[in-house]
């Protein structure tokens, strides 16, 4: 294990530092690339939701919800409150005759600070629905009606839906249960902790269904499930995140290509479709980029994970483009003058030639 | 140097943690205690203004202006941005007889969200008046004029005013001035950065001269001045910050026994006048404290600010007892359910027997 940081500066003086981890890995889980500790147990928190979408659209009967893609999209987002987002949770209650009554998420000031500013200014008070959350609820009340447990209690450990949650998840990072642990998210639900590189395996997993599927195979239960729910964050990259917002703008810049979801605490997660830059870095196909920032700074996360798209070399530079704030956010003071910007003293590191995850373990 | 963190947790499980240092000091400097690297050479940021003030106290003829010690502590603050802030700004401003438009620093939302939401609501925008950093600003001009040097360009690093700072500054800490470095802050004055116990040295030189002020010493014009903003800030600790904030909240609880100070990006200066608890801690008379989290959180820095005062024993944990919520800030969800909270796995180390700097340094 190596210690790596993220640096910003003041006038060339060094002003904070903050530790990274990442790992890259293909869909068979095999760690190509690596940062600081890539096993650190992590609590993926939001960037776990495609996860938590998978045991929703596996409870048998849920398709009879009629939920479409974007409805999908919005079960795996961390949206940014916008009438379009609190809309659509309100179509998708309906769609499994529920209430905002019955959602087990609370308010909370939005995560774009436009839609705050409109909130403050008519005196209005977010409630469940406005939550960045409320498409997983919804979610999670389908999945405990398809699976005839009933919507009281949805969001404990031991409702019957959660259980579920928790096969699906330690199954998808290909771990016994009892490796994965659970925390209470601020949203309410379970949320998981496991090995930073399955949270990229996950993601890997997602990317090399979509390919699978696009290729024509024919695809397993679960395999169709991932494919869907990749296709419908790729599809929908507003319902992800919002109007600005880091996951919305790089799913539109990559068209397709791949998928990423922020996680609170400055943990992140892409999907990359197989390609020939996938292929160059030693994936077979597809493969998966989980970072963490050990503090839970996310405006530097947001700048190490465009770092991380740049030393790895997915897309072009004219593809990244449009992260080119998120990158080297500027550092301005009140009156418009530079006094910094943030660096990168690091590089990705190999493994050792077998690749096996272990030479990394801590 | 070892390294230290403060961690948060979920459920148990480790959320984030952040590298912490810190420096207890003497009035001469010698190191009492630390954490991490004492001598991490850090920008200081706002955490610096008492001294700045003393450049400014320092300039030959700045009594003529007829500040009271209300507008010293506004010179030495971070503030919110409260009304009792912009009136006393504007009245330092014709003091001086100075205008808004002297102003070298900008408007910027208000560190209190309060503050901040009357605004939105308002759709006032912010100007100069308002910047935190106000009252630096009107001593700056005051200083400048004081000396003759004129105010254009008061806050570039070759104008005479900030010669006498850099000086200044660099006395204060003990250290040639080319050991002090300098960046341009977010309200456009030139920052300095200098080994963090130094910070410490600056607060406990200030808590000294306070002591020694109140036991009919006859001081030098430095002393006086330092002594005059001690109690200038232990006095009128509403204008140092705000209403809630925790220099506030500090030094109303200490009521006059010691004064503190936040710099952006997390450091923090406290100077503790004598008492049994800092000649039981090793210091002949007043002590120093300074504090940087690495990675520039300031709802880590107060509740690790607090542990130290509470591992010190600086005060009675009745005393201490509005610092509580800083300490051990609620960690609750949106629905108001505990998720996990702040600890603090470090103990204070002390040097070698001899007390030497050195054997710490890195």
């Amino acid at each position: 294990m190596s210690e790596d940081f993220v640096v910003t500066d003041r006038g060339g003086i060094v002003e904070n530092s903050h530790r990274i981890h990442a790992a890259v890995v293909d869909a068979e889980g095999r760690l190509l690339y690596a940062l600081g500790n890539p096993m650190r147990q992590t609590l993926a928190r939001s960037a776990a939701k495609p996860a938590q979408a998978l045991a929703i659209l596996e409870a048998s009967g849920f398709d009879r919800y009629g939920f479409e893609d974007a409805d999908l999209a919005l079960m795996c987002a961390s949206h940014s409150s916008e009438e379009r987002h609190i809309a659509r949770t309100r179509t998708m209650l309906s769609k499994v005759q529920a209430e905002e009554t019955d959602l087990r998420c609370g308010g909370h000031p939005s995560l774009s600070e436009t839609v705050n500013r409109s909130w403050i200014k008519q005196d209005y008070t977010p409630t469940a629905v406005c939550s960045n959350c409320s498409g997983k609820h919804v979610g999670m009340i389908a999945g405990a009606r398809a699976i005839g447990a009933g919507v009281e209690g949805y969001h404990l450990p031991d409702h019957p839906m959660q259980a579920l949650v928790k096969r699906t998840v330690a199954e998808l990072c290909d771990l016994d249960a009892q490796k994965v642990e659970w925390g209470v998210d601020g949203c309410n639900l379970p949320t998981p902790a496991f090995p930073l590189d399955r949270l990229a395996r996950i993601y890997a997993k997602l990317a090399s269904a979509a390919d699978r599927h696009d290729g024509g195979e024919d695809l397993s239960t679960q395999g169709a499930a991932l494919a869907r729910i990749f296709r419908a964050m790729a599809r929908y990259p507003e319902m992800v995140a919002g109007e600005g917002r880091y996951c919305t703008v790089l799913m539109r810049a990559f068209d397709g290509a791949l998928i990423g979801k922020l996680g609170a605490d400055a943990s992140y997660a892409i999907g990359v479709r197989a390609s020939d830059d996938t292929r160059r870095l030693g994936a077979d196909g597809a493969l998966g980029i989980s970072v963490k920032i050990e503090d839970g700074n996310l405006e530097i996360l947001y700048a190490a994970v465009t770092e991380l798209l740049d030393q790895l070399g997915i897309g072009s530079p004219e593809l990244r483009n449009p992260l080119a704030t998120f990158h080297h956010p500027s550092r301005m003071n009140t009156t418009g003058v530079a006094t910094g910007g943030v660096s990168f003293p690091f590089k990705l590191r190999e493994p050792k030639p077998d690749g096996h995850d272990s030479r990394l373990a801590t």
